[in-house]
């Protein structure tokens, strides 16, 4: 990998402690392309969300593995961080990040959002 | 109110029963504008993504008043629905829209993600 993400540990303790996390620790996170694509959602603690910052590419919480995942680490599909966000009520994140490889989605897809309602 | 949102109720019975809800009938609900700022993240039930789906606008399940709580009813800031997903794993709806209003935050800024982490 030659592309990095923007180092983002200059964020406050103020603004990590205005965070609000489920009973369980968890925080949701929205990923989301330069091109304002929505690549799809997935959960953070607190300590995955300071290695996101520091490392400077998104890293979940796995729910199902119960274990710290670092987005693409085996499929190779790292997500760097650009900028991050986080909402009035300080319960969701939102990160614009550079996808590498064909996308976020396990099936190949850019999106995990390519299932459409209606016809 | 002139405007009007796209009504996608000819969602099928077999794309509603693919959305997986919380134990608590939750499914977290995304939401984007068609210049791509999300604007906010909320949470629906079964019945109030029905509602979305047959209104065309958002109508989301207020956690906190434990009431369907239709979006914009009373400050005027309706969110028109243009398109419907739902994402690889079935527990994460997403609705590009067209925002009314000031703005979906009730701080009365276009996006509930203008706080950046970081300097």
């Amino acid at each position: 990998m030659t592309e990095t993400g923007t180092r983002l540990d200059d964020a406050t303790e103020a603004q990590l402690a205005d965070v609000r996390y489920t009973a369980d620790g968890l925080v949701p996170a929205i990923v989301q392309d330069e091109a304002g694509d929505v690549l799809m959602m997935a959960w953070m603690t607190a300590e995955t969300l300071r290695l996101t910052l520091v490392e400077g590419r998104t890293v979940f919480w796995s729910r199902s593995r119960q274990e710290v995942w670092r987005k693409g680490e085996t499929s190779g599909e790292v997500q760097w961080v650009r900028s991050a966000f986080y909402d009035c009520d300080g319960d969701t994140l939102l990160f614009v990040v550079d996808q590498d490889g064909a996308g976020a989605c396990h099936t190949g897809e850019h999106s995990c959002f390519h299932r459409r309602f209606g016809a």
